[in-house]
């Protein structure tokens, strides 16, 4: 590798179909570019103020604690069950997919005590049999994901916190991959805490995470406050339950960082937090359930347009996200090299899949900015061009055909 | 709170002087505004690859393992002390400081028995001490803050790594706040892992962790292994020694996402990624040597443009870092009162200070992009303005003349 002359940052121009990440808004990479602010200037505290307003829309939620924690997606999730859980409290995971495994995972690290339910991958769960296993189990915390990108299933939520509030369970999901582009209602359907990440339907880079507690979860935190030494007055009252077991994810700090006392924390990673305000006021700009049916529109017409080159597609579609499709790969072709053709030819990227999967269904997203008609059809003429020179045959036309149709029938692309 | 009709992010033109976050550089910035790339796009590893080189380079070291933790500095931090420390580990905290109050926090967390020694502040501490501390508690990691900018002093290290090795303890600094102003060579000095963040001399955004762990620390963590369900398979070996209590901060699977497998774990913060590696080439095409001493130049100019104003500075200056000044506050004169006007007057901002020097001290940075001749005259002008009109006065015109004298002086400001 030659470092000098010292390269320019230049990457490959590229369309980015996978399930995330997928290109950024340019505007989101724009603001991100504004030079920095002190951590205590008024004018960035009052950023910081704007982002909980922002993204309090975004979650429909009146919730005072929607914040960012500063890392990826998977930092959301961990604060919110680090801080959330007690080592030996049961915690309950329906897993539909990889990262239902995940949070098994990040619980376990928490020392919980982690029951499962599981479905055969492509397959969501009833409600019935979530409160069945509630009943069973009674877990303190009940962990879901709402959008397994791994097999492109969208778990209905919204009978699920009448349920947990039956049975006295807090109610977490991880939004990741659906928030922006599926309904997500956090205070009408009774959720406690919500994590999510910017580089699906939000459209910026990966590195933060927004994340939203209600009242209740706000007070299960309260209670195992700490404030570290080296900052620590004699007005800091502790809490009385068990210390969290970490600093950096402890949402009782993130909270008093963010609240009115502004206690030193982390710095915060201004310039990720200029590019989550802008992702926000994208989304609210164009309006939340505009950009829903925005997704829903190009995921049915990549959707359509699968279809109608002969391809099967993975899972139980009533239950598909919007914004992420699974291919079924043809028998007789190499996945991967579709995928390396794909990129090197047509500068296209779509993505490959975890686990059972891996080899036998690729990922095709619609999300954020590539939610558009544009981007849909370069990437079925491409992939089609790429599956006829590996002779695998479609019929000819009905792809571009079908998509076409399909936007004509929408009376915005008409 | 008005956010119609969608403002965009236009942050106010500040000179940040205080102890960081400062300016980053205007590169570090445009280099985050490019688009991205899929995770594991070749483009994207190479640029990973690209990344650990320049980094390896930053820090003096040859460590395979020198990567970017995606979190602010206080992430780095808190990834090596939760892989590193397991429940009952024994850990000595030689605390100057406020940082060395948050690795004892970060140590507690990670459930360690901390000891501690300490020096007031403003001090350090002599090999002597620290060896016979390790003598007497035989702790298994020894826990350093290189800098600390609470009080301004910089730690020698360059004895401790011999010590360390002698009595079988692994040797760990945080460099958030020296490492690019100041000397660190991670090998000749025998340390096995060193943090650090963007947002001080580095002269980026607050958001990504530097890290370099030595083989020692390699082996000490990969004996923790864990691989998550979901992408585990029967070709993963696990560690035999107990498990990391972070999904997220375990830095056996971000080796592995680093790595040759690039095991999927978090999805890179690429625009964080991209001003990192803009960050360390700015370092290196100036000359890691010769960036030191632009630090060691410019800090000097404003310790004597303070001292010739007629005010006490904070602290054993044999012992200061390059970057951060600590200055005392005059006793007649208000504090804030002198921050808020040259933040609202000037432009400028300067820092408050924590714990038992919140309101005696201020501190002001010369660091990364604002280590200028520029930015230190603008600031010294502007303070001593501000302490004229609050009727504290002081030698007229000397503070200037020192300067510029100190930069006559010096060949490259001749």
């Amino acid at each position: 590798m030659d470092l000098s002359p010292f390269s320019q940052i230049n990457p490959p121009q590229r369309l980015l179909m996978g399930p995330g990440p997928i290109n950024a808004y340019p505007r989101v990479l724009r603001a991100m570019s504004s030079q920095l602010l002190g951590q205590y200037d008024p004018a960035m505290t009052g950023y910081m103020n704007e982002v909980m307003a922002l993204y309090r829309q975004v979650f429909c939620t009146k919730n005072q604690w929607t914040m960012l924690v500063n890392g990826t997606s998977r930092a959301g999730i961990e604060a919110i069950l680090v801080s959330a859980i007690k080592p030996g409290d049961k915690v309950l995971v329906p897993v539909f997919g990889r990262f239902g495994h995940l949070l098994c995972e990040i619980a376990h690290r928490c020392r919980a005590e982690v029951h499962t339910i599981e479905v055969p991958w492509g397959e969501v769960f009833s409600a019935d049999q979530i409160e069945d296993a509630i009943r069973r189990i009674k877990p303190r915390l009940l962990l879901t994901v709402q959008g397994d990108t791994s097999t492109t299933m969208l778990q209905p939520l919204h009978e699920l916190g009448d349920i947990c509030r039956r049975y006295g369970v807090l109610f977490y999901t991880d939004a990741t991959a659906s928030l922006g582009g599926n309904p997500l209602e956090v205070d009408a359907w009774g959720l406690d805490a919500v994590s999510a990440g910017m580089q699906k339907c939000l459209g910026g880079p990966s590195g933060t995470s927004p994340v939203t507690l209600s009242p209740e979860m706000e007070a299960v935190i309260r209670r195992r406050k700490r404030v570290e030494q080296g900052i620590r007055t004699v007005d800091h009252a502790e809490g009385d339950d068990e210390m969290i077991y970490s600093n950096y994810f402890d949402l009782g700090m993130v909270m008093d960082y963010w609240g009115p006392e502004r206690l030193n924390h982390h710095t915060e990673a201004t310039s990720a937090l200029f590019g989550a305000r802008e992702s926000a006021q994208i989304i609210l700009q164009e309006g939340l359930e505009a950009g829903i049916a925005r997704h829903r529109l190009h995921g049915d017409a990549m959707l359509k347009g699968i279809q109608a080159m002969g391809l099967q597609v993975f899972g139980d579609i009533r239950h598909k996200m919007n914004n992420v499709l699974g291919v079924m790969i043809p028998d007789q072709i190499n996945g991967d090299q579709v995928r390396a053709r794909m990129l090197n030819d047509f500068g296209i990227e779509i993505g490959t899949s975890f686990g059972p999967l891996h080899g036998k269904v690729w990922r095709i997203g619609t999300m954020g900015y590539n939610a558009r008609k544009q981007s849909v059809l370069q990437t079925l003429t491409a992939l089609e061009a790429v599956l006829n020179s590996l002779r695998f045959s479609t019929p000819r036309g009905a792809a571009i055909q079908t998509v076409l149709d399909h936007y004509l029938a929408d009376d915005n692309h008409a």
